[in-house]
């Protein structure tokens, strides 16, 4: 598979000479370390110094100026002060380098006169057409290419398959430290600081284009293009797997919002359903992140989600049970021909059905014959080895044994070793050999797990990509919003209840007909023309939760009852809230019956619009039966949906609710997802409750409300796919 | 404070002299382990060696024959072949022996003849009045007095505060050799095999007497006698910690029910009442266990959960920062005058809002400094470090500069060490001087949740214990339940609406009253009788859930209806099930307002009955907004039933509902909890759903229905508290 790279960004990942500017022959500075590291890389190109000072660093000369520099150079590593920087960039530009890394701090991170400080760093880039990373950064590792232009006391890490990008340099440090005494190497590591030009979206196809990198890593505090990142991200992960920490998921601040959909769709939301969408696996813990690289880096992917257990002891095997179910894995039934060639091999007392428990006298042979035969079971898509102490045998012995089975399998095979030190001769062979294992059988169980998942997400990535659903008239909607902004609506607003049915009409999304009634009268004859029962609600631009002021009547069954009714929820409305307009009611043919869904829409500032769908009625914030996805939805976007809640789940009948109209609410959902992503200006759209007849008898938002976002539209910024 | 410790069981913990049966000069065997283990122990008492080879071992005679064993000896080490024990124990009985530990495996989980010989042993044990331990164990650690009595390879744990009692002995092989390279020891170590008589519970006591001790983990594949492990195990927990790792979480069978209560009520549920109530801290996986120890061994109790984190860069601030909160903490907010002292030490560009960020150059003093004023605050509940490897400085000095503040600090202070090999040397620090540290910051913040906890737990355990309800009548609803048998109701059977009625009255459980009628007249009658509306629901012992075949009509308003709904109702239930009994109808008051909750109790075969609380309704198994306590109840237990579901938090009203009648409810889910604990015969009752009226007017069960245990009584068996 072929990434695109950006060929600005080619300097960043294949330099023919580097220029270290602010290289320093004082062990104590910065500009030493990323001279000795450079050196000592093992890097090929060309490797130039440059200080005012001149003389001579590490047996090669230090030319006074970057304009001194021969060719060839076509990447500067800067860490001199920070005030110096914009100077040595138009230094830089001059000389004809067009890529540079700012290692030097005292940036934005520092406040108003660093940031006005990285402004110009940008602005004389641009001027010279420089692509930057950092300021504020660590630098670059490749261990294959070599290249090391960070300044960290070595050693760096060993060569390997995993990729790690981050944001935070401090965990760069922590990382490559980590790596090497978990004993696993990395492929890249770029440290992207504060990214004024380049950011993590940008490095993405160069990492995945190296054949050395089988799994990428991000560590990240947001991301700063959310649609780029996800399109960049889908077209990386149908080849290669991305494992992301997002942290910061705390920190955001409530926002102002009026509907169920936007008191719910919290960055997190947006972020998981754009992680969903990229096919980029999340990891909670710096640990999984890490944990789960390896075994995507070392191990093929499972066929399914039963997996074996084999261990010595029967307290290991329920804890590795427990654990893979946890993870949602089954215990794979063994066929009666594995468990008799496991009795062949195994003492009487052993147990031959999953988890085996070959009993503590277990010999390497035994674990590894054993192994061979699981692995020959059809129906073992994977399989964990468990290994306490064995009291008989060196645990080396036993991995000795198992490493050549492991190298042949087709299927992953993942070892929970338990123990630290008389474990530590087979952690040992089992890095050596890149088999991945864990201190104990949950994070095998976990790593399994994503595997799993994994292979999940590449068969689906084979899948569709959203489609414009027929019958979508934006002009149409476009129209009712236009007309209703020419009638003096602006932006912050609600939107009235026939500017919506009108949008929601040019998306076939099927609302029962409200017409507005300005007095009783005009309301009995509405209820005639639309059907009995009708609901009325009262009708004013400053009242959102109608039901709140007892501005609504339901299930009214005949004149008498509306005409009074009008005058109730008119009477409700003004005493609840006296400095409201009233426009009179809205009469609605009322559908009583169905299973009550919330289907929502918000805009996210990274992502665009999300849809939210779930349990509806009043208590959706407290239920929280609600999931999100990115907008436009593909059909199995809207079915994860349903499948993911206890509100779709639902639809499918329990009980005596009858199966319900499933069709029509995933027709609902795209429909609704696909208006979102085409009217960025609205805020907050939310049908609530929907309700879903039985099976062929559709589906029918019985209240809607919509409000456009206040600050629209935005400094010139597009957010459309 | 004291425990109180069954005397029978002191030779296990003090013994004065001990036999070990079956001790081996050949190295490979197990008896020559448990001789070696024992004489290297540093064992101060009497040492005796036997073997019908006699000879010498070790340095000491070996005697053919317990009965040659000299004075003292009150504890003997059974490693004899498994169809020898039962002579063996013979014999340590004549020789006046009281207390044996049976190492050898080759019983119960061999199969049928070896459960046959382990029910021998018993039954010899018993003969003599023999305590045993095991068999099928790895033995006995008591590092401090001290005495190993395993057969493991050395090295045996490093002596500690940590007690592991442990169900499997390979955990407890793991156990010793990762605590010695995680670097924390063991106060003791109790492998109890098959438990034929000594049980987890019966060594809690003796355990917790230990002054060494200072937490006791459990890793458990199931209890014994739930009842008596609560008791035990709330007396141990007033005085110290126990954690508990519960393993066959998922191993459990479906059993038969015909209740939401008995379809949610799983054994996990049980056994999170029951650790609830006991005060224990359930752990998920084997290295919370441990983590979580180490911070409650080493740490004073935090007052409240507000953190500081103490750190060098943004990223790791970041981090723990969410894991903090994604465990239930807060960021402390910290006062003027700390934010000030930080200034004063700290770089400008460092940030003195928490997370603290020194900045990358942060020196061993400005960590200690720093951590000193943050300690001064009051506001600060708990401080964690957060240490990548250090720019500028060796990760050992600034754990050295760290230490003495911690030591003299009131306040829990856990360290995130991010790294491994450039961070060893602070490790190994922290580690000597017990401050608990931990890779990254997500475990060390669990840490700090479980610290919370335990405070909270030693704060409500000081408060009520559960106390009969004024106005409960056993002998009212034991007699209705009796004259129902006499009429012919049998176990297995669902109770007749009339009966449940009666007891739940006997407990002054509100239920509309709801009366029998066998024809449509008759159903009229009563209707005027009760009030209208009413719900007619069709009377058949054979039919649970009514709703399902047609037999419910609700809110019936005249007597035409009633009519008409009796002919309707029975109809139906003969269509749908016409092989049930029909008896008529039942004809019943209507709640028809109010929030719908469900109140269920079933009895758990290991904790007797379990009281169910959550959202009502027939959505209860697709929403599992549910929660579970032990009965009876007390009103904190009542209370957080309430606090921890969405059905209990809407009862303070929500949106248009306004508070409902919470009182009410929290007595009606203890007075069912009385009831289900008072007739341990009812395998399921459940009120659903329970329509919860505005504050001050009650609480009424819609429906109800209760199912007797089919085998009623269990053999001898009792379940009282």
């Amino acid at each position: 598979m072929s990434h695109q790279i950006d060929p600005t960004l080619l300097p960043f990942f294949d330099p023919k000479g580097i220029a270290v500017i602010g290289a320093s022959t004082a062990p104590a500075k910065l500009g030493f370390g990323v001279a000795r590291n450079l050196a000592q890389s093992g890097y090929t190109g060309a490797i130039h110094f440059v200080n005012p000072r001149g003389g001579r660093l590490l047996g090669r000369p230090v030319y006074p100026d970057i304009a001194a520099v021969p060719d060839p150079v076509d990447l500067a590593m800067v860490i001199v002060p920070a005030p110096m920087v914009p100077d040595t960039l138009a230094g830089i530009g001059r000389r004809g380098i067009r890529a540079a890394v700012i290692a030097s701090g005292g940036f934005r991170e520092t406040g108003p006169e660093g940031a006005a400080l990285e402004a110009e760093c940008l602005r004389v880039a641009r001027e010279h057409a420089i692509r930057l990373i950092g300021p504020n950064c660590v630098g670059l590792i490749d261990t294959h290419l070599p290249l090391d232009t960070t300044f960290l006391p070595p050693p760096g890490p060993t060569p390997g398959d995993i990729a790690f990008i981050s944001h935070s340099g401090a965990i760069c440090a922590a990382v490559i430290d980590w790596a090497r005494g978990q004993g696993f190497g990395l492929s890249h590591l770029i440290s992207l600081g504060n990214q004024i030009d380049v950011r993590e979206t940008d490095t993405l196809a160069a990492v995945a284009a190296d054949p050395h990198t089988r799994v990428i890593t991000l560590y990240l505090e947001g991301i700063s293009d959310g649609r780029r990142f996800v399109r960049a991200a889908r077209e990386v992960t149908r080849d290669k797997p991305i494992i992301a920490l997002k942290v910061g998921r705390y920190s955001g601040g409530r926002r102002a919002v009026a509907s169920h959909t936007g008191a719910l769709a919290g960055q997190e939301s947006a972020y998981n359903a754009a992680f969903h969408r990229a096919g980029v696996i999340r990891a909670n813990t710096s640990e999984e992140l890490f944990d789960w690289a390896r075994a995507l880096a070392w191990c093929p992917l499972p066929a399914g989600p039963d997996v074996a257990v084999l261990t010595n002891a029967g307290g290991p095997g329920v804890t590795a049970a427990d654990a893979l179910e946890g993870h949602g894995l089954r215990l794979a039934e063994l066929l009666p021909e594995t468990q008799t060639a496991l009795r062949a091999i195994l003492p009487p007392d052993a147990s031959v059905r999953n988890p085996v428990d070959m009993l503590a006298a277990a010999t390497a042979g035994q674990y590894a014959q054993s192994l061979g035969i699981l692995l020959d079971d059809p129906g073992v898509h994977s399989v964990m080895v468990v290994l306490p102490p064995p009291p008989m045998e060196s645990a080396g012995g036993v991995a000795r044994a198992l490493i050549p089975i492991i190298f042949a399998a087709g299927k992953p095979v993942v070892v929970a070793l338990m123990g630290e030190r008389m474990i530590q001769e087979a952690v040992e062979y089992f890095r050596a050999a890149r088999v991945p294992e864990y201190r104990f059988p949950e994070r095998a169980a976990s790593a399994l797990a994503v595997l799993t998942e994994r292979a999940r997400k590449v068969s689906d990535a084979a899948g569709e990509l959203p489609l414009r659903l027929p019958d979508t008239r934006p002009d149409e909607a476009r129209r009712a919003l236009d007309d209703w902004r020419a009638a003096g609506g602006a932006p912050g607003e609600f939107l009235p209840f026939e500017v919506v049915g009108d949008m929601l009409a040019a998306y076939d999304i099927p609302v029962p007909r409200a017409l507005p009634a300005a007095t009783a009268a005009e309301a009995v004859d509405l209820a005639w023309q639309v059907g009995f029962p009708v609901a009325l609600k009262v009708a004013s631009p400053d009242i959102v939760h109608k039901t709140e002021v007892g501005g609504v009547l339901l299930n009214l069954t005949g004149p008498d009852e509306v005409a009074a009714g009008f005058a109730t929820v008119t009477a409700n409305a003004r005493a609840a809230a006296p400095a409201a307009r009233l426009d009179g009611v809205h009469v609605q043919r009322m559908v009583t019956s169905g299973q009550e869904v919330i289907i929502g829409a918000v805009q996210d500032p990274q992502f665009g619009a999300v849809v939210m769908f779930g349990s509806g009625g009043v208590e959706v914030e407290g239920l929280r039966d609600v999931e999100f996805a990115l907008a436009p939805l593909t059909r199995g976007d809207a079915t994860g949906l349903l499948e993911r809640t206890w509100a779709g789940r639902r639809l499918a009948g329990f009980r005596n609710l009858p199966p319900a109209d499933r069709a029509a609410v995933l027709d609902m959902i795209r429909r609704l997802g696909q208006l979102a992503a085409d009217f960025p200006e609205l805020a907050e759209i939310e049908l609530n409750p929907v309700r879903v007849l039985p099976d062929g008898e559709g589906a029918f938002a019985v209240d809607v409300r919509a409000r456009l976002a206040p600050d629209w539209p935005p400094g010139g910024r597009g957010l459309s796919e």
